[in-house]
């Protein structure tokens, strides 16, 4: 959407056609149904933190796209803090996915990354136009802000080893209609190249 | 923002560097101070039926951003039509500028030509980076949408000729307003070369 | 949110808490799967037209909320005018569900009702704070509608014989997701007390 | 719009008909006209820290709507820490008004508050229906948030001697189309009567 801003409003160092997007791993858990969450939120977050430092290799964005979990005003850092805490329900996510120095992140009141967040602004002043999605849930949150990416046209993929969702029917219910209305790509992370999702420009690139 | 979906939702033939958006002259100028505005708003007219001859010439998409004042369950061309008539005070605007069967229209329930519309989403499509902005009144729905455009990072163009408030030192005002702190270019319609603002990058560009 | 403006911007005179959402049901059907889309959308016509009379007798508005189909540069009523033809596949839809004089329409070009249209300003104006949904495609533009109306906080109907997709398995799980998910209400229309719809203020209004 | 979701998205314990947005004032300075900014600047923060301690006094939500200063990975805490860094030219305005720990805080990418940002949507869940706009500069982002805030009818109060800009004249002509355009109440803070902002419902409340 037209040029580039040379003033100091929206500058962002990075350009690269694709972006990780890490959604609502940094959470504690402690909600009603966080218990059953845990576990498939547990292999979720090894093969995302394996799929995110080949994307830092790669020069791959990654950005986490979290819940401010009606916490407005919080910083995302104060979120990890608490989430790093001992006894936390979500602390073992935390661990594996404490966000670097780099790291970009987007906090948003509901569901879909995209709503009432400045996350589609980011997307634009990095050049993205191919999202990976991963986090939780996969029939909630990585559902709703896959569907909105859809409607910006960006291309989709969704490892399906790195979502989950309390219900494992709901999960594969998701990703299967990701995959067939929303054209995303669903093969697991270890079979994606990242590399090359960095450096190839997308489909149909206008 | 990433690349253009090839399904049926949102295609648009024509594609452009520039677009002009003609604001608010379909318009029966049946209110308060529209007695006003008509004199100003006639010589603006003039200019820009003249401007937009050029601008189709030079391929340059032409898009009535206009108000649906208030009635939602209107078309534009009904709109139009409602303006041709004989005694509505508008008339010889909407005759001067009768919209063409290729140009644009996009409807607007507030003062932007962004808020609430489609037009961001139709500019992206047309991959306009550039817009010329002409119409009424130079001190609310143009100042509004150059300073929505300004945001969205739009090489601004608003000829001076071509825009018109009820008061002369408000348009005088939000024209410098325009060129000082939104980047516009203010020069009159007859000293732009919309062929070059049709065939060069903007400046820049991402 | 906030205050309404007394100004001519974005009057709309009925207000009513709830509104009921025609979605794609002006559509030519002539595309790849229109063929197999028709005898659902054709059974879903017949029940929204129910629907429809009753909305109307109880005084909730509707809204038809229609795919612009591409066509950017025409009205809602040429729309209408082109389905209602002879030979358009998608004729008998148009025929009974033909707009009135007083229903309201938002064209969309993509598919959520909600994405760069001016429907969440009307829908705010008119009051609505639950939203009836209807049309085609259940798995598509009807989810994607119904996702974007939860996280803006509107109690959703979603009556299971309304609606139609291409694919009866992928009809039945997107109502089942609406459900489940986003709280909707998916009995049948004739089970539907819409005029208890239009009088009870929403369950969890601000 | 619509009822208040009872899940964990998008809470927020505070309502009121009135908030005071905080605009830019976390803010080094260490740019070019900064240096003809500081003194105007400094004169509003204190001005603005008085009229914060009103607002809390009056159960006013306080709300920091601060550039990101293209620093998308930074916290609005660590722009705080930023600012209060001896030496920088912006310490003075962020010791004068550093956040509490109950304000709350949005950033944002542009010179508009609700530009990219969540701040409609806690706006919506405040319940806030009119605006005490304070900050920098008068004729950019206090300006745009004004512009947008009126779009979306909001009751507008924007005390003279709580925005300054780096031309005098440019923010006399900013405040005075605020006053004039967008119905804007100027006068100065100490004649605000925050608590009855506080009390009141707006006046053309829907």
């Amino acid at each position: 959407m037209a040029r580039k801003s040379d003033s100091l409003h929206g500058n962002a160092p990075d350009t690269c056609p694709a972006a990780l997007l890490i959604i609502d791993m940094i959470n504690d858990l402690e909600f009603e149904d966080g218990r059953k969450l845990l576990p498939g939120a547990l292999r979720a977050a090894k093969a995302i933190a394996a799929l995110k430092r080949r994307a830092r290799a790669a020069g791959v964005p990654v950005i986490y796209t979290n819940d401010n979990f009606g916490r407005w005003r919080s910083d995302f850092r104060e979120a990890v803090d608490h989430c790093l805490h001992d006894g936390v329900r979500g602390q073992p996510l935390a661990e594996l996915l404490r966000p670097e120095k780099d790291d970009y992140f987007v906090l948003k009141p509901k569901h879909s990354g995209f709503y009432a967040t400045t996350l589609d602004t980011l997307l634009e002043y990095l050049g993205a136009e191919r999202l990976v999605l991963a986090g939780v849930s996969g029939d909630t949150c990585v559902l709703a802000t896959a569907m909105d990416a859809y409607l910006r046209d960006f291309e989709l993929y969704v490892p399906r080893d790195c979502t989950s969702s309390v219900s494992g029917a709901g999960n594969r219910s998701a990703l299967a209609y990701m995959k067939r209305m929303l054209d995303a790509d669903t093969r697991p992370a270890a079979q994606l190249d990242i590399g090359r999702l960095a450096r190839r420009r997308a489909r149909g690139r206008h």
